[in-house]
């Protein structure tokens, strides 16, 4: 059968993440890998698994594992309302909405508001999945000027006048890709910005606990109520593996997403789910974000450290003080996809920085580097190999 | 903000599921209802799930709490092509994906290969979820007649003849809504169809192992390889609360359905996927499908027995031998659904027929009963209460 002339035409403008396919290079035996966006395997709560199960089973039991309401289980959701206190997020039970992740949010964000055509505004760089989810639907976007402290609220002003834009999506903290946060003063600036154009804003906050130093900010949502969906999950506080995430939305579309949700999974798993209302309800988070935070401050510190010792003059890169990542930006005219070449086989791998672009011919001379599943000695190794990969670029280009 | 003027073209075209929501009339209290589709409470292995967590914690230790692949954990994926040989279904492991449930392939093969106006090949009735999952991507429909024996294939034939259908969709085995099932003679004439006219059939079989008496009959993929995409689930021999999901497809589609449920969510909850694999490799699923039968045959025959003694002349149904549901037709000109708000009344609750009908003005004078979710005695009596509102229904008929 010719399964090729099946396919719908939105299937065409589909491509396989290509992260996932750099990734596949970068899980060669020996690579050092600062490609990935895994949190470290060391940092799960294995040893409190039999625990939650035993939690779970005694006071759920059967419910457990039955079907559920597609919105979530609901001990989860009322354990989140406190938990969205610590965020300064106002929620009641009626706005809290669970997904497979929070990447089943940006689908079914996308499903029930982009028509085919509609226009987003994005960060660049931004999340790759958000751009694939949304890419699904025929989103367009139009992209917001971002700098060291992350997006520029003049040109977000300056989308929303010369655009129709159906909603604003970022990462305010700790950004994937970049691992830049949006300051204090901007954050107020961008909540009177989308109140002014009274336009939606999705605030996707999955890094914001993973803060190693410095003062917590307050959330976009908690200055612009109603015109921010917030989004975040319990991936980076307990385990990936669970995929458990959730929004803040106002309830008129809360009843959009669960509609949505009905036909693309019925529920999320009603056991994770009870594991992760288990997690919040006994008190586990505060010890496990300790743990997390002693694990990834020194490879962050490490990594600070081996780039202010290798990297030669024309390149600059964030400096997080929290997340997973930091970013890379070479002088104008270099490739990193070629360096990207050229560092593999030198066994390390990253992810050139135009893919978190929407417009790919944007960010050709940026690298995204990930700190959380390598140890202080290969981010040294791994950092003094890249910057020899740059050198040997830079003279190929000059010869050029 | 007016959220509702932000919606996408595509969110008019949906509807809460008309089950949920006379299904929240029938979680009144002190309501017996036939009307959902929930497995019994006491058929689930609670008494298990703390062997499966020590194993998944042995075993796999952290790689059951990470991020995973989008086709699904290897080791859930290698088990269940022996699972898949137990239904007649030849697989290799590049052939086996899985999902958030099997309502997860329904969203996904909709995304994949449904451009808006696309025909899909459904029986009348078929399965509600999956017109919810197509309707998403504005699918039309093709109604293939069924009869006591389920599909009938000269009806396929004229719709293949008559329409240019994008796929078939069939629950050939103890059908939701209507608990037949198509015969030996009729799978082999529709694998026959379906490769003359090289046309792609899914095939949804979640019930085939809950049969209480009768012969196993062999599944449509495994006359047709190449021609279907075979869907199933371990909602009903582990636990729904789970929600996985698994397909059979050919790898040229899998890919593609891999690509899009990246944006979806990634990868189901590898912790649950992990949890599953060690129950088939465990050996727990034939025994577990004995306890299932155990339960489940006598609540059948007890609800057989009382439509014989109960339902008058003009009333037919389905008497299948396993599943979950039966199908009852009442004479034209009946109105189920005038017929629930009486039997409501009488605290019993069941399904109108004409929800699963892609045209909803099909199926009017239909029911669908389940029987998983009340003992022996509640459905003597609910039969017995239903008997009473057809009657006064058909009086009211008959003086208007």
């Amino acid at each position: 059968m010719d399964y090729e002339k099946l396919l719908a035409t939105r299937t065409a403008n589909m491509k396989a993440s290509a992260i996932r396919e750099l990734l596949k290079v970068a899980a060669s035996p020996g690579m050092i890998s600062l490609g990935g966006g895994l949190p470290s395997p060391d940092s799960f709560p294995l040893e409190l698994m039999h625990e939650l199960t035993e939690r779970v089973l005694r006071k759920y039991g059967a419910a457990a594992m039955q079907y559920d309401m597609t919105e979530g289980f609901g001990p989860l959701r009322r354990a989140l309302i406190d938990y969205c206190a610590t965020k300064g997020v106002d929620a009641k039970l009626e706005n809290i909405y669970i997904s497979s992740g929070s990447q089943g949010f940006l689908d079914a964000i996308g499903k029930v508001l982009v028509s085919p055509g509609d226009i987003v505004a994005v960060e660049g760089p931004t999340y790759l999945a958000a751009l694939q989810a949304l890419n699904a639907y025929d989103a367009r976007y139009a992209m917001i000027q971002t700098d060291d402290e992350g997006l520029i609220p003049e040109s977000l002003e300056y989308v929303l006048r010369t655009n129709e834009v159906k909603f604003v999506y970022t990462i305010p903290t700790f950004q994937n890709p970049s691992g830049k946060t949006i300051g204090l003063k901007r954050r107020i600036a961008i909540a009177d910005i989308i109140q002014r154009y009274n336009v939606l804003l999705i605030e996707d906050d999955p890094y914001s606990s993973l803060r190693y130093r410095g003062e917590h900010l307050p959330t976009i949502k908690s200055m612009a109520p109603e015109h921010v969906i917030y989004v975040s999950t319990l991936s980076k506080i307990f385990a990936p593996g669970l995929r458990i995430g959730f929004c803040v939305a106002p309830e008129a579309i809360g009843k959009w997403l669960t509609i949505v949700k009905q036909g693309v999974d019925l529920h999320s798993s009603t056991y994770a789910q009870a594991l992760g209302a288990e997690y919040l309800l006994g008190g586990f988070v505060p010890p496990q974000v300790e743990k997390i935070i002693k694990i990834y401050q020194p490879k962050l510190d490490a990594m600070l450290l081996a780039l202010e010792q290798n990297l030669p003059d024309g390149y600059k890169w964030s400096r997080p003080e929290g997340g997973m990542f930091l970013w890379v930006e070479g002088p104008k005219g270099l490739d990193m996809e070629d360096v990207y070449h050229i560092a593999v086989k030198k066994n390390v791998a990253f992810v050139p920085g135009k893919y978190f672009f929407p417009n790919p011919a944007d960010g050709i001379e940026t690298m995204r580097l990930n700190f959380t599943c390598v140890t202080e000695e290969q981010i040294h190794y791994a950092i003094k190999a890249l910057a020899e990969a740059l050198q040997e670029e830079t003279l190929l280009v000059n010869h050029a």
